[in-house]
Parts: C-alpha cells; structure tokens; sequence
C-alpha cells in the first residue's frame, strides 16, 4: 500500500508529485510532470498560515451538486485557488476546496477508513451501515489476499483469484448516497479539525492535477499499511521487485518469462544464460520462503517441459542473514532447511551490502549476479506514518492504547501493519500479519457498532461511552508452504509454547484448506480452487501478457 | 502484433529502436535510452556495404555453445564488432553476428514462422514436427483469441482464458533441441540469403542492446498480421485505444475503472462527470459493435449496483461513418442497430477529424468530449510489411498466389491479414477475418506437410513438387454479439447471397458456443465456460489490478 507520505505539517509541494504513485506504472508512465513555482505571489501568501485570511482574497462562491456535503469552487476559479494553495503551508485549509463537509446533527456519522488491506476490509466488512455511513480511501479499489500472492507469480493462481474489490466486501461503498469509495492517497490529517486531505493521481484528465480534496471524519480509522523495509541499502528500489502487491507480482512474472524466453536468443553465452535464469531471493521468512519454493516447482513441474532448452540453466537462491523461518519451531525449520535444499533451491547465508543491475555485492565482497531479484525482508513504518503528527510506538509506528485508540487525540484509531501498541501499555509491538490485521479490525468495528448503538459515533461524542474489555490478542499459529506439495504448521502460540508443528503433505493440505476458507468470496473461493486444480491437472499457463 | 518495421534495405539505425515496443508498456518504461554516434569510425565502415569487406576488419574466433548452428563472437569482442555494425548499412552481413545457421545436409529443414497470431499458430499446431524443426519469431509469447476480447475489457472474461501460450500449441518449440520461440521482432529479410533480421527490446539486460540476430531459414512463413489504420487524424495514436491484443483491453479496463472511481471524488462538475463517464467507440464494425454491447451490459448489470453514485452519468456512443455492421445482412444490421439503440448505445453517423486529449472534433465541426475512446476502424499494413522488398497486393499487403507463395522470390509464403492475392492471380483480397486466417494456416500447413514428406523440405528443394489444389476460401458466415444475450448470427455466403440469418437469444447461444469450440485449449475452454457461468451468477469482478 503507497498511502502517500507527506503530511500536512510539512505541506510545501513544488515539483509533481507524482513520485506517491511509483507503484502504479501506467499512471508513472502517463504522469511525469513538473510544475513551477510562480513566485509572484510568494510574498503574498506565505506569511499567512491562516485560513480566512487565505478566504478573503477570493470571495467564491459555492455550489452544490445535489449530493449532500459535498462543496466545489466554480470552475473558472480554479487557477487562482490552486495558485495560493500552493504556496501556502495550508493550502487544504482554503474553506473552498473540494470537500466532503462534516456531518450535520441529524445525519449518520461517517467513519473514514483510510486503506483496503486486511484491517481495513475486516473493519469495513463488519460495519453497521444502519449506523455509520463510510468512506473509505486508498490508492488501490481492492484487498489483496497476501498469503496467496507469492503463487501468482509462476501462474500456480490467477491475480484476479486473490484480489477483491473493496465495494464487494462493504456494498454501502457502492450504494449508499453517502458512503464513497475515493480512489486516492491521503496526504496529511488535521486531527483537531477532524479532516482528512488527499490525492488523486497525477494526470488523469481531472480539472487540475494532481486533484486534492478534504474529507471531514465523525470517527479516522487509520490501516493504511506498512512499507517493504531496504536498510537503506544501495540499489534495492531500483532493481528489486517487492511482493506485496499484485502489481509487484504481475512484473515478477513478466520478468521471469522474459528472461526465459531471451535466454534462449542465439548468441547468448552460457555465462549470461545462468545470470539471466538466476532467480535471487533476499530474505528467509514466510513469504520469501514462499516464493522460493513455488519458484522450484515452477521449475521442476513447468521450466523442465516447456523451456526445455535452458531448464540447466535455471536456479533459485535464497539469501538470509539469519536463520530461515525464524519464528517458526526449529524441528519445522530444520524440515524447511531439508526440504527446500532438496528441491534445488540453495539457501546462502549473508547480508547484502549492495545491489547492482546485473548483481548484488554481499557484505564478505562476494558478487552474486542475478537475473530476477525479489526483496522480501519484512515491512516497516511508510513516509505517510512517519509524517503524521501522532504519539508513535517502538518502532516508528502510530501508537495505540490496548482499545486501538490513538490517545491525545479524539476520534482516531489505527491498526494493522501502520500501528503498533504505545510503550506505557505495557505491551508488545505485534508482529506485522495478516492474522494480526484481521483481529484488529474484527475487534474494532465491534466496538465501533456498540459506540454507535450508544449514540457516540459522532465527533467527540464517545468520550463518556465505555470502551469495553481491551483488545487481546490470541497467535493461533503460522503457516508457510515450502513448494512440491509440502507445507509447515505451527500451531504454538508462542516461542516456548509446547503446542503442534507439522510438517509434510498433511500440513499443506491443512494450509491450502485453511487458507481457501479465508478467502473473502465465494467467487474467489471457487477461482483459486479451480485454479489449483488446473495447475495440478494441465501445468500453468505461461503467456506473457 | 508489432513485428517491427525496418527492412533490411533501409536498415541505417541511430537512436533507440525502442519505438517498435510502444505496444509493450513495461519495456517502454525501462528502455528510453539513446546511442550516439561515435563518428570517428564512420569514414571507415559507410562506404563498404559489404560483407567479406567487414569480417576483415576484425578477425574473429567463433564459439560454439552445444547447440546445433550457433555461433557467437566471444564476449569481450562486442563492442567493437556492434560499432562496426553500427554505422554499416548491411550489418546483419558480418558473418560473425550471433546467428542460427542454415541447416546442414542431413539435418531437418527449418520453418521459420513469423508471428503467433490466428495464421501463425494454425500453422504451427499442424506442423509435422517429424519432418521440420521450426523456430517462431514474434514480440508476443502467445496467440489472442480475438473475437472474445471485447468481452476482457469489462470482465466478463479473463485476459488469461482468451490467451494460448504458442509453446503450448506447438510443443516442439519448447522441447525439441532444434526448435524455437524467440522473443523478438523481425526487423529485415533477406530472400536471397534465406535469412530474418532480428531484434529485442531494449535494456531488458541483454549484453548489447538492441540485441540483433539473424535466423537462416529453409521456408518463411510470414504470419505477421496488420496494425490498426488511423486514417493520419491527428491525435488518435496518442488518446485512443486500440482493441487487438490483451494489453490494450488491460488498458482500456483500466482506464474504465479508474474514470468511474474518479468521477466520485468531491467536487468533480456534472459536466466533468459525464465527459469522464463518456464512452466513445469508432468504427461500427464487428469490434466495434461488440465492445459496445459488452459495455452496455457492464452498465446495466454492475455500474448499476456498484458505482450507484455515478451511474446516471456513463453513456456510451458508437460513432460509424457509414453503416453499422456493413458486411451483414439488412434485417441483422436493423436488428442491431435497434437492440444497441435499446440498450442505451447511442449510434452516432460522423467522421471524426481530430482527436485532442479530452474531445473529438468531426468533420461537421462538433466536439464530442469524452473519458475513454476505443478506436475500431479496422486494420492496414504494418510499416514492417510496407518495408518489405516484395510484391505487394491491392492495399499493401505482401502479394501471394493462389497457394499463399510469394512470386519471383524463393521459399516465402505469407498468409493471414498481412497477405493479400496479387491483382494477377484474379481473386480479390480476403477480408482481415480470424476465419480467413485460420483457414489459410490450415492449407498452407498440409501444403507443408506434404512438400516434406517428397523432400521439398529444404530450401529450393520444392520446385519440382506440384502443389496440388490452390487455396480456396468458403466463408463459413459471420458472427457478432449486440449485448444483453443477444447475437447476430450471418450464415450467407456473400453479400448476394440468400443464406441463413438469425438474430436474438438463439444466436446468442449459437455466437457462445460457436466461439467455445474455437478456443484452442481445454484449459481456456474450460476457463471461459467458468468465467460466463460466474458473471452471469456473480456479475464482474471490478478489482482494478
């Protein structure tokens, strides 16, 4: 998820912005743009900070569209507006931008979801829309269902499989008059005015652009996400692919057919054929363990019958610097260790120092040249969290009370990959996983429908209204596949926990089992069933498109 | 298809080839780059178009990678022999280029087949494999089942069940040690030589970019299909979309989804809502007309539900500029233009003039503002086709006989929308139709068969071998969907003809079925059964990935 990152305290734009939306290419490709200050009027609007006197520049006027709360300037005043605003450290504050005003007595309060991962769809799946109206905004319309992405990448499941729209998941989206899906990256908060601000894409043929509005909030419910973390590491954002995003996994596996088929062009040395097949994993946890083992059944089930000319060529490394899985039981990693060597994936110990187009320098000097690099070393707080002006846990996430409220401010709660438990609860950081995400947001929109159902689901009306018993939170054991129909369990709540770990063919049918229930729709239940089966029975479909 | 366009006649290159890609988004993004001339060589090497000339510049080693008739100048001799290459005009003339040699005696006679469209992979499914090796060369891995795209762009199927993997209908190009599928687009030949010109995109990581090649061929097959014709309007290649391959109905579904989720953001005008929400097609042909129904039925059965916000602003507008349907009976196209006007499409006659990034302008003056634009005029010769030294049809296209051989030259056939019979031979030029394709491929392939099994295999080895029965093409009728369980169904002959036509439910029945007998593999036979069975039950998955 690319929330975008500046917030509203350092509010200062002056080159496209177009650098939140990297991860969607064809927008990236559309939407290079640059846009110069015109200092002229400088001088004029950055002393002031301040709201109404931005207002008495320009008297506009407003107009309504039917559509309740929603305020525009007429279009001719654009330009002028748009010029201030740029200028200003305030420019959201202009009360004549394109808004979604607050809500009225009278009317449903709204609670803005900012995200469509795990926390917010569980969030948005549970809400009573008898109560709340509900906006939700992101850069992406769907939920990914990350367990299973790492098998679309050699085509085991289709992308459409382990996605699923937002408005399937909360129909009020789609239907309500007053719940609105935006497609958009929130930019900054303004928790005292209880406002969101946002952002569209850059050159989509909207009036302006980049397109910016506010939406006023009853209740902010913030799961907008973490980011892959690269150590600062040289070279990792322009050469690696992450795999958190069906778009990461639809260029990996561009990527792998492309240097499949190149490999086999006349002329190609034996040297470059092994750099080009050399398929490089940087980190040994589940998803990265994933990946590599759907990798080497890719190989073994797929390379070996339809690239029959360079299927020697082709290899999987595995670099950790650690120990793999290391969560896990060590009876299981061990298992991991065992089973993935067997399968021909070669598991490295080392630390990468940098990476290059064509190779990574390992930290003992070593070069390991690659022709496929995927980076899976955990997540870590984005710019958009580290720019909030919020309380933040260990580790650069925003800090939540044991009820997921973030305290000293009213009426904003976070969860999920983006939020983590402030030091004074006395609790733990919770590790950044689906299952996490999904209690959380469970645990919150039940308490969202009780603090309705009591009449404070308006701004600042919940302060008298009990909270309830506190959010705990109950590990019921990981999963991880290691490839060749061979899966691990581990059903122990914590490290020193005495509890069950399998591993084997009965763990992978209990993981694919398992994870078939989890999926959110009975269309896309159906689809990755009928995907697997398909795999299993005619191989996977290679087309490159 | 964008096999690329330089002939080998005209092969003086100096920046960037990417251009050819611009189909391939991905490629696009990563390959913009530029080689300068490094003039102190030119002196040199212009003068001399001439081969033994140049390998005496630099005497060089050849290698041999195991493979049968590779060769490759080692490595660390590239630089200079591609700046040589350079700024020659016969550079695929250095004998030291990478290249796939001609076959030796005793070895199989090589096929080489240019493109992997309907032509194409009907040739190469029927190919005996006992007698010939073949190589196919095309910048797509894959064959589109093209009559069923239209159907992609909204969602009622899946991009992947309208796509066949060539290697999978011609096995022999995965596995078989002297067949192959090259990645590349064709950018010369030489009929002389019984060699192609070939290249990759660029900075894909290959040790020189563009990676060049050569392919010596027994027999050539060019299967290389047509490009969409634009009329030279200004504007068309840079605003609209095209529908003939599966990026460009991703694109189109992309920008569908984007423009409905964006027309709900806060403050976006009426007038601003419905030009984003204003469908515009060109071209009341099949395509055309297809693309609209499946749009009318994406409004009706989900805009409806699931974008309720917007729903009264989406319209669609086909724009012909003179009758819909053209090569169908009267009383179909009556049908039709009904059963369209009926389902909301609003069928506009005009001529479009300019295309600008938000409007049309027609050649009566008015401007038609709109959100999306899909441009179906039909199709013309590719610039690689044009390029060609040979003779050509009516309408550019590469001239062929009656058995689909290119005259006055050796061992060339070509077929399928870039193929058209020579004004001499008496027969009109065959419509740009998947079924003219598909049947020509089948002829052409048992012509093959045939020649080889009398040793005709090898290159001028076929003179003497009668051909047998010309090519002779029975239009099997014409089929086009309107929307909404309704198709038209065309069984005439010719346009005098007083044949069966069918219009409604039954058609319909008749279009689905028809099309799921026509797709090449079970698997995708299966897929698209399950994909109807899940929209008509579920309606259309709207993730925007």
């Amino acid at each position: 998820m690319a929330l975008a990152r500046i917030a509203r305290s350092s509010l200062r734009r002056s080159e496209g912005a177009i650098g939140y939306y990297a991860s969607e290419k064809d927008i990236l490709c559309e939407g290079v743009y640059t846009r110069k200050f015109s200092s002229s009027s400088v001088e004029d609007v950055t002393a002031g900070g301040n709201l109404s006197y931005l207002s008495s520049i320009r008297k506009v006027d407003q107009m309504s569209f039917g559509s309740r709360g929603i305020t525009v300037t007429p279009k001719n005043q654009f330009p002028q507006v748009e010029r201030i605003v740029e200028e200003s450290d305030s420019e959201y504050d202009n009360p004549k931008y394109p808004s979604l005003e607050a809500t009225k007595p009278g009317e449903k309060p709204r609670v803005v979801v900012l995200g469509t991962g795990w926390a917010a769809c569980r969030f948005l799946k549970g809400l009573d829309t008898k109560i709340y109206d509900a906006v939700c905004i992101s850069p992406r319309n769907h939920m990914v269902f990350t367990p299973l992405l790492a098998s679309t990448c050699v085509g085991t499941l289709e992308f459409r499989s382990v996605t699923e729209p937002v408005g399937q998941i909360q129909s009020a989206l789609a239907k309500d008059p007053n719940s609105y899906f935006y497609l958009a990256s929130c930019t900054g908060i303004d928790t005292d005015k209880h406002e969101v601000y946002c952002e569209t894409a850059g050159n989509v043929g909207l009036p302006y652009e980049p397109y910016r509005f506010k939406v006023a909030y009853d209740k902010l419910v913030i799961a907008a996400g973490a980011e892959p973390v690269t150590f600062g590491i040289k070279g990792v954002k322009e050469h690696a692919f992450f795999l958190r995003e069906v778009y990461h996994a639809q260029e990996i596996r561009k990527k792998l057919l492309l240097n499949l088929m190149l490999s086999e062009n006349p002329g190609i040395s034996e040297e470059e054929k092994e750099r080009l097949l050399h398929c490089v994993v940087i980190g040994g946890g589940p998803t990265g363990v994933e990946f590599s083992g759907e990798l080497s059944d890719f190989i073994i089930r797929d390379v070996r019958q339809r690239y029959a000319h360079v299927k020697n060529y082709i290899r999987v490394t595995l670099i950790e610097a650690n120990e793999i899985l290391s969560s896990f039981d060590v009876g299981l990693r061990q298992y991991a260790t065992k089973h993935l060597t067997k399968s021909g994936v070669r598991l490295v110990r080392g630390v990468v120092k940098e990476v290059h187009p064509k190779k990574i320098v390992l930290s003992d000097g070593s070069d390991v040249p690659y022709g496929l690099l995927v980076w899976s070393t955990g997540v870590g707080p984005s710019e958009f969290v580290k720019s909030l002006n919020l309380p933040k846990s260990l580790g650069g996430r925003i800090g939540v009370d044991e009820w997921l409220q973030v305290p000293s401010v009213e009426d904003v709660f976070a969860l999920g990959d983006c939020a983590g438990f402030l030091e004074q609860t006395g609790r733990q950081v919770l590790p950044a996983l689906a299952q996490v995400a999904e209690r959380e947001g469970k645990f919150l929109v039940e308490l969202f429908n009780k603090i309705g159902k009591q009449n404070g689901g308006k701004a600042l009306q919940a302060k008298d209204i009990p909270l309830g018993e506190p959010f705990v939170y109950k590990h019921l054991g990981s999963m991880a596949s290691v490839g060749r129909y061979k899966a691990l369990v581990d059903l122990r709540q914590n490290k020193d926990d005495k509890g069950i770990a399998l591993a084997g063919f009965v763990s992978w049918l209990v993981w694919r089992s398992a994870y078939l229930t989890r999926v959110v729709s009975w269309r896309n239940r159906f689809y990755v069933a009928v995907n697997w089966a398909t795999t299993l029975i005619l191989g996977r479909d290679n087309s490159r498109i």
